[in-house]
């Protein structure tokens, strides 16, 4: 077999076979197929597409290209949760502590990633001394003990989804769908659960922008998570504005915590309750989604969510103290209010603009190196469909740094667009994908 | 200037500007982009297409990426001509010396070139002590004295277009259009000649077995040339089936100069006169193409064209003698003589196939290492339209190994296909494009 042909053959519009296509992953992650291959190919498949069966097996070729998780040491269904990401995206944080304190068993690998604030691990440090740095048994032994862990993605897991993704990066060969869910499910695969949960984000602050290509991308995953005997479910989400009102590390950590204290901004609780109804149903803890969700609203009345947070944390080192005084949080020096220049009624927030301004505050990652301030951010007062008056707080800004500061309040400001008459802003649960 | 985002607009349908290519050839021959970035760019390419203008701005940056050629210590109008290549074409080698013997002056620059005979170079080297090995100022010297000489292409002609076209030749991003035409006319235009004589071929030993394919890269390198200033005219010439009768590189050699004595093959000698007449028309050294066949035929009838190809072989090294007698040129020890088994008149012959042959009997170069067998070779007595009998020899072998003989003795009989009735074989001139 040779990389030649198969780039040939696509580029001509051919079908792979499962035969090449283990080929192609299995030389590229040995480096016997060199990257100039491999982007050929790429971009040739950008152009032609791939089947069903050719995604499914590349993601196959992918998860296995590596280390395959081994979860059987855990005692009972295991559900993991992925978000496509997005801005204010702090659902990992209040959902699995809800959803394991229903009893459904959470084993989550998470990665830091680049983006405008950092990912799940990095705000989950927000919390002194919490480490996702755990070897494999302490995952598993956690899990079994409280029902929750999350573990940082060890570098053997997909490895070629790893230099595929980071050839694909310099190579604008990223915005395929089948490269796009198979680079997300190979992981998934990888890490070992029984179920899958996914909340594809849609709108300005999403990687799909569109409403249609998140659902397509939704369906691909659904598909190829369930040929590979993993039950999968996707909810399409909004991601056109901010999810709740905070963007910044400590930040959502806050607000997660206020969440699972019933006290939650409404359309991240929502959220929540309809992605931890999937799980609690995938995992068997309800027999349908009416009870999974009263068992949901159960767990956070009496308190046994939040609890579990403090649990959570401990277990990984943390200090659980701060999950009942958020004062012990990383807190910013400057803290002001962004007050509006106008009246009306706020019809659009550039999203991707609120993540830039989290990242100029410090907030975020531009490059792997980076160290990322936890304490800074914004708190949002006003969202799509407020009214607003001149003078009246947009938000709150968090910095340690005046210049940073001047720089994302100048941003946020351009963010906002209003209208003279009212506007309803878009449902936030575009829709669900099964099988 | 990000390499990044050229690619993307390539592959989103964009045109490149003369500057983004000129960067991206520039920082790719620095090695400051990457290849498996430029197959990217190949790709997209290669689905999205280039622009007239797009395509000679790539082939002025390949053309500039190195040393032009300075031509100007020459007098006069300086001619080249290029081949596409196929099996059997060894026009050169009886073309330069009729041209330069009415008076046109040829420089022009050969490459080696994998194939199943060897370029123009190996051909020339039968006779001994021939060398193309020679620096600018004998070559520019040797012009002026007699008209013609042929120096092998230095590595600092247009190294960009050395780099891609190895680079596209193993990501499967050859076959495009503006690529292929960028590729050789940045080569003719770094080469330094003031017109230029494109041979484009077709057929089943051509590059471009479809004549629209090889229409429209004609017409792409026409307009090249006469865009960057040189006088350039194509002719498209059959490749269906082998030109002349010999192929293999001596046995090239000895059919050229029987073409100078007029006693070539019909086609063959049809295709030299057909390319001299423009040849000498661009050159100045006739007003129209009736006076220039004329001048062509008398430089053979009076032979002056055969003494410059002896003159030009002497001041490159080679030995005269054996432009009059052909027995000092390489011989093969075994010749053999393949009989038709059946009746019939042939009505197709696989072109390349019979290259193959060629190469089996260790005529040609498989890799950039192998040392060619120049002795070897066939001869074909019947061509396309001709009646055969069973029994009566389609072609003599020439060989100096019994076992290659044998395997290419079989493969040479598949390649021929025979009809009951009479066939007319394909016209050698499929037209002329001009600007």
């Amino acid at each position: 077999m040779r990389m030649y042909d198969l780039i040939m053959k696509k580029r001509n519009g051919g079908t792979l076979s499962r035969e090449e296509i283990e080929y192609m992953i299995a030389e590229y992650t040995a480096e016997h197929i060199p990257d100039y291959q491999m982007s050929a190919m790429m971009m040739a498949i950008y152009f032609q597409g791939m089947s069903a069966e050719e995604t499914v097996a590349l993601t196959m070729a992918m998860a296995h290209s590596g280390d395959m998780m081994d979860l059987s040491g855990i005692s009972g269904v295991k559900v993991d949760k992925h978000s496509t990401g997005g801005v204010g995206d702090k659902t990992s944080i209040a959902l699995t502590p809800m959803v394991a304190a229903c009893g459904v068993k959470i084993a989550k690998m998470s990665g830091r990633g680049l983006g405008h604030t950092g990912g799940t691990i990095d705000k989950l440090e927000s919390f002194a001394g919490f480490t996702t740095g755990i070897d494999a048994g302490h995952f598993v032994r956690q899990v079994n003990e409280i029902g929750v862990s999350i573990m940082g993605q060890t570098a053997d897991i997909a490895p070629a989804d790893k230099k595929l993704y980071a050839l694909r990066d310099v190579t604008a060969t990223v915005d395929n769908m089948s490269l796009i869910a198979s680079s997300i499910m190979s992981k998934k695969l990888a890490s070992g659960a029984d179920a899958i949960v996914l909340d594809v984000k849609t709108g300005s602050g999403a990687f799909m922008k569109k409403e249609q290509d998140a659902f397509a991308l939704a369906k691909e995953m659904v598909t190829l998570g369930n040929m590979a005997g993993r039950k999968t479910i996707a909810v399409v989400s909004d991601m056109d504005q901010p999810l709740g009102r905070a963007v910044g590390n400590a930040l959502e950590v806050m607000e997660a915590i206020a969440t699972l204290r019933g006290e939650g901004p409404e359309d991240f609780t929502r959220l929540c309750m309809t992605l931890g109804t999937y799980m609690l149903v995938a995992g068997g803890a309800a027999s349908d989604e009416e009870e999974a969700r009263a068992r949901l609203n159960r767990v956070i009345e009496d308190g046994s969510a939040l609890k579990k947070l403090a649990e959570f944390v401990e277990a990984q080192g943390g200090n659980p103290a701060a999950v009942y005084d958020t004062a012990l949080l990383p807190a910013a020096s400057i803290v002001e209010d962004i007050d509006s220049v106008q009246d009306g009624y706020v019809c659009h927030i550039d999203c991707d603009e609120i993540g830039i301004c989290s990242l100029l505050l410090g907030g975020g990652r531009e490059t792997k190196e980076s160290v990322i301030d936890l304490s800074v951010g914004l708190v949002l007062h006003k969202k799509v469909g407020d009214a607003v008056r001149t003078g009246e707080a947009l938000a709150t800004i968090y910095a340690n740094d005046r210049n940073k500061l001047n720089a994302a309040k100048e941003r946020f400001l351009r963010a906002y667009h209003f209208a003279d008459d009212p506007v309803a802003a878009d449902s936030l649960i575009k829709g669900i994908v099964r099988e």
